[in-house]
């Protein structure tokens, strides 16, 4: 059984929108080593996991309950990234069509259209080409070590993609989230190596995928430096044995240690996206939206925490 | 940010394995309308959510949380259904093949083989026909009064179908957890309604879809009798402005109550599926499996934890 | 712009529900060569049309038009195979779950589960192993010979494929219909045969696509004998070219001459199928199916009308 | 049984080819909560229909026939969007290929490149990332309550989507349609919502979805004053009882009435395409040209007719 | 640039038709761990390779070469296991339809109804649930660690599901080619293993996936003796590098030795397969029939060849 | 049993990077009449053939196998263009990164991003707008006649397909390689022509598709002089009766000659792509590149002799 708290897993940086690097992005939640499948996969890895090797199990599991909270953090990069993209800065409600203006033109020229079409500026849950994601994607073959083996290149991939993102385009908003998924891949190579450690597997100097000098991705060696790279966490309220295999001398032997955290360190404000008029987003009129507000004696204090917590009142960003 | 307790929202029921049953499940897993979408369609509408709308948000991120927690079940039911349906009894490792005993014939005539071949004899994210899931069914508007009709429907023809699967099996593991989602989707149809009542629809007596004589499905009954058809919980750890809309009459009006709560009032063991060894599942060697139990000192404790929670021993089940 | 009579343009034959005799037929109604594809096919040629080629637009737009009733007449044929198939003979509402026995248990053995899951004993867009139409079936080249070339392999397929569904079963209802269609998909071969013939091809002794002796096939050789496969209809309300090749002798010097004609000769009443309550279909209760009664003051009239017209009640047709 | 006239239910508006335009407008076609399924959605549920709803019956129907008119009116439109989009102006079969030139370049630049590829500048069967239509997207529950709630999202969807396409460009020609669809799905709205009016639902000030001051979209605002958002056609050669629904108040008591017709008070004059030499189509040669031509000794005047109906010579169009 | 001999790479063993086993070994071929994967994934690899590692190109080049020619094998093995299923003796033409008896009955109940519709009792490049294979599955990801893990992922799945399908039947056509493909899966391990080995990783007992006593496993159990699980074939007929990497003790450490060969040491006659009159397959008539004839006048000869070498007279197989 | 030479059947060309060039290239190879379509059709339809008719076999599975050398030459054609696309001359494996320099700008807003992301800017198997390939477009209807008249009309689209991406780009290496396939398409047109005309089509002047004034295409025309378009190659080690069909006149009658070859008359250097460490390919860092070169004394010969035959150092190529 799943519960929620409504924070986020690393921070959402401002920056201005760009819509094509909300495209690459899409390749990290929707594409086919994206954090939807690495979800999915590892879930489906947990509930029909079979046999006694309970931290196995445990691992499995508590990986793809942090893929949750990915999906979560990059669906709202992908949406931050867009949104405000028309660079149309109108006022609630009056202003779609505006008189026959075309105030979305840059959705029929973006790399995916469907964002500006199907969604009202917001991540979809498609790949960088527009593909659909799909269950074939999911790989639960039911066997240990080939699942494990199968787990480590997923995300041996996932960071070879997210390292190639990372490459286009210097957006702090992107880079943000980019650098911290960077690192946690990094990560969940480990869990997974180290899994095949424990059954017999020396990997020596063969990972992580892909190697590269960090200094050169400043970003990724900020977190590096503070170490998130070699923790996991279960995020279970009950227990967990997770720590029994994520625990001791890293599996490529550079010196560094593993440790089993019941979750990370810090977490962030998760800030409400504001009013797009041109979408119809959320398209209240004023006598629903009285309706709604009615609803909701502590409004305005509400807006005012999500505001603290953000550090700024998202619906007044510099577009 | 999510997080995890190994409990399930209902009880799995023990029964005989009967492989097209758990097919027909699929349906409600990885189906157009199962419980993949409801939970991916949810949590992309509330990480998308524009405006402050909180009640709405929080009402359906609420139900996204759940909807994780029914793949867990589902899963796990599907499992069950097909676990010993070869009906081969063989210690671990020594079996399979048997000297060119074909003890996976089953497989072969089974509704959806890959029951059989890509997984070992678990849950697939397929339906009933054996498409693999698309993240094309996930629709997310970005209107809010079109999301929550959107969702309206989507409850509607789940609960339609499962509905439809109740009548195709008398099987007890079946029934159990199809009887369990038909309340709960009902509860949900609740909330969508309710949302659009709180913006000017009146349903009068158009819903629940579809409409039935609840008598004449005992196990259905049963749960209703207990009410949690009117319930919807939020899973927040933090804390929900949910209940701003779920509460009050019911939006059919036939007298009863909405409750919101923060988590249900009960959870259940969620049991370990055995090996099978004719699967290669888990599949590790004695020397394998030397290795994997040395890691943990409390292997023996944790199954007897197991069995004390799941009432017997699942690898111990008669098949 | 299109328009509509509500009849059929082959009769529907009644005989027992087959099922898996259905599921077969799905491929010729939502087949890679099925019905759906000729009809899209060549309205979008049609659609599309480059130059002063009017003859050759009426006559692919002719056959499109067709294709729309061979649509209805297939779905219906399907509908009406699966249609009691549960052998479940119960009275409007009080039946479905029927206190929790198994009245669908055929369902989840059929070949295709989502006939009674998705819906309701009810002809789907997807084709023999259940995988769903696809736009990438349409092939419209742009280029005239190209595109005449296609269709006419297009209709050779869907007249062989449509020979072996012929020898699947010997279900009356089945067998009209395919009859029907291997009738005219003959014609449609002449038809795209003999505008290559005014391109310059001179067909000889290869066609049709499949050769058989029609003697063998006694349902299709009444139909042939009547001349149906040597006639097309162009279905214009306006007017139509279309007889300006469509006329004189067959393409394949068979010594038969072809006909155009405005429509078919005859046409056939259209049965309404029966409530399936254990499909909640259309699950009205008795509050608003008195209110949709109340919408009819000629209801019962309309129901005698369909009765005289399909010569029996279909509510009430043995199952 | 199916008719057609040669004519359009809108007029194509002359304007400057827009492929990026085009292609937004693709989703309109063959996109998700496009014509094509709405065509699709309502046939089939007319076909599978069950129960004595007349009236329900021929609501479905009758809009379902319109929509086969508005997947000709788009396909229209989107081929003269890409029509003459390379800015190429040759002579009939001389110019190809050209020596080498790179006359179709803009075609690898194109949103999507198979219109220039795949089809002859003209539309195909995908939506606007390029994704072939599915057949999993029609919806045919056979709930009559859940098809009609269904039906009513599905139009809500298809008016916001096009509401956002009016927006990416000024362009006359794409305008003209997507204001059209604009007006008609408002009517198919209050269609579907009427339909579960007489069920006993109250809409009160819910609908129309997306909500917007019409006086900004002129091209729309212009139609509705001609009122045709509150007509309905049946499109029936024989009769309908359309008119028992749709008639009366409208369902949002705005005021207006609602009025079933047989057909739209006018219809429009259906330009063909000229020759694209570039694309070889139709690619007859002069030996095969002069065979097409001796088959129509009334080309001369069939061309005569065109221009005269379609105010200008289309093949002459300025690019 | 690639050739060919008309001969197999492993014996097509005689027995009876059993369409359900060939529906399971379409998983071997068109499934997502298929030797169309296998083939497609090394062959875009080899072509896309970066770098001066030639011995790792030729190795991973020249297995996939060799999965072309499981390609043809497990297409002649499936269209063995199908031909004939219907149990109908017929002479040439004169039977199809034969007066309406359903002699194509058992297609109708098929796993996979296309194997008698859209195919003619053969092959079809899909996987054991009906989808077709996909360019999805094809993995290049350009980095070598990662992409020798994901070969060595890939092989060890295919042997997975090969032991899985070896106990589904005991059908000797389908046994001789699945026990032959688990032989050289093995094999392929070892290569992929091998090549890693020399990048740093140490296998240790890891390998190979699945484990099992092979005594179990008669049949591959004989090709084991005859060592072709450790042996590597490169098929290039100028010269190649691979026995640079496929040399020397086995990666697992079992005493054996890894052997690099041009090419198998034996290869097999490839029968053809007898026409199906009621497949309409071939389908030429008597008239075309002789045309055909009178193209080869060596006809009668390649015929006695075609026996001599395969044993007996593939058209006169008892069915 | 399939062989191969490390040698490509058509040069390829040296010129710019052209990434949108590659991308309309990718119709050409996993498009749905593209190489890997044609390759997997003429296949499936040798190894499931049914009958006496060895020259046609022959004849199919010969062309069948020289579309694997087609997908090798198209491949290498897509990775060259897109090679060096995002101007960046770093040295190896410093340079990725960069201290957070966006040197991989370009793939974000590349037609496809996939070509940045997946691959390591090479070829993928995807079409022009991103869609995988698929098994359902191999076409094997078993019917002789119908089969040869599927297989002309891919040969018929593939090369009008071609003829149009000719023109979007004058870049020579995609020129060079289109202008081959668009010769040999022809000659393929030719072979199926030609097998139909055995059995008694006569095509008059209705062939090739497209039709057009070879002087305009330059590159294709000096490949016609040379007569390519009328040869046909069977490529095999062992022997072929395609001869006995391919030879004579062609089946258009304008006074050429059909030749059978064993092989093309020359074959071409196969150069080998550069490192990319952008795209961290292939990846090795200095330690395992060490272990590595170790595996291969004859390294330096080795690239020697590449760099002699391909006429440049492929890794020294201007960007």
């Amino acid at each position: 059984m799943f519960y929620h708290v409504q924070n986020l897993i690393n921070p959402i940086v401002d920056d201005q929108p760009d819509p094509s690097a909300a495209n690459a992005l899409q390749e990290g939640l929707g594409g086919q080593f994206g954090e939807m499948r690495t979800m999915m996969q590892f879930l489906f890895q947990s509930f029909n996991f079979r046999g006694d090797g309970i931290p196995y199990l445990d691992l499995i599991q508590g990986i793809g309950i942090e893929e949750i909270s990915h999906v979560e953090l990059i669906t709202k990069t992908i949406s931050r990234l867009l949104d405000g993209a028309p660079e149309y800065h109108g006022d609630k409600f009056e202003t779609p069509g505006k008189g026959g203006k075309a105030t979305l033109e840059v959705g029929k020229e973006a790399q995916n259209p469907h964002h500006f079409i199907m969604g009202a500026q917001g991540a979809l849950p498609v790949d960088a080409a527009g593909n659909p994601w799909s269950g074939s994607y999911v790989h639960n073959h039911g066997n240990l070590v080939l699942d494990l083996m199968d787990n480590l290149v997923l995300e041996a991939t996932g960071r070879l993609q997210k390292c190639r993102i990372y490459q286009m385009s210097d957006n702090k908003t992107l880079r943000a989230t980019v650098s911290f998924l960077i690192a946690r891949d990094e990560a969940h190579q480990m869990a997974f190596a180290k899994a095949l450690e424990t059954l017999g597997v020396d990997w020596n100097k063969a990972l992580p995928v892909p190697k590269f000098d960090a200094s050169k991705f400043p970003e990724v060696k900020k977190l590096m430096d503070a170490g998130i790279h070699r923790e996991q966490y279960h995020f279970r309220l009950d227990s967990s044995q997770m720590e029994k295999i994520f625990s001791g001398k890293s599996p490529i032997d550079d010196g560094t240690e593993l440790v089993t955290l019941k979750e990370p360190r810090e977490s962030y404000p998760n800030p409400i996206a504001p009013e797009r008029p041109e979408e119809f987003a959320p398209g209240l009129d004023p006598e629903m939206q009285a309706m709604a507000d009615a609803l909701s004696e502590f409004k305005e204090k509400t807006l005012k925490d999500m505001t603290r917590k953000a550090g700024s009142d998202p619906s007044k960003r510099k577009e």
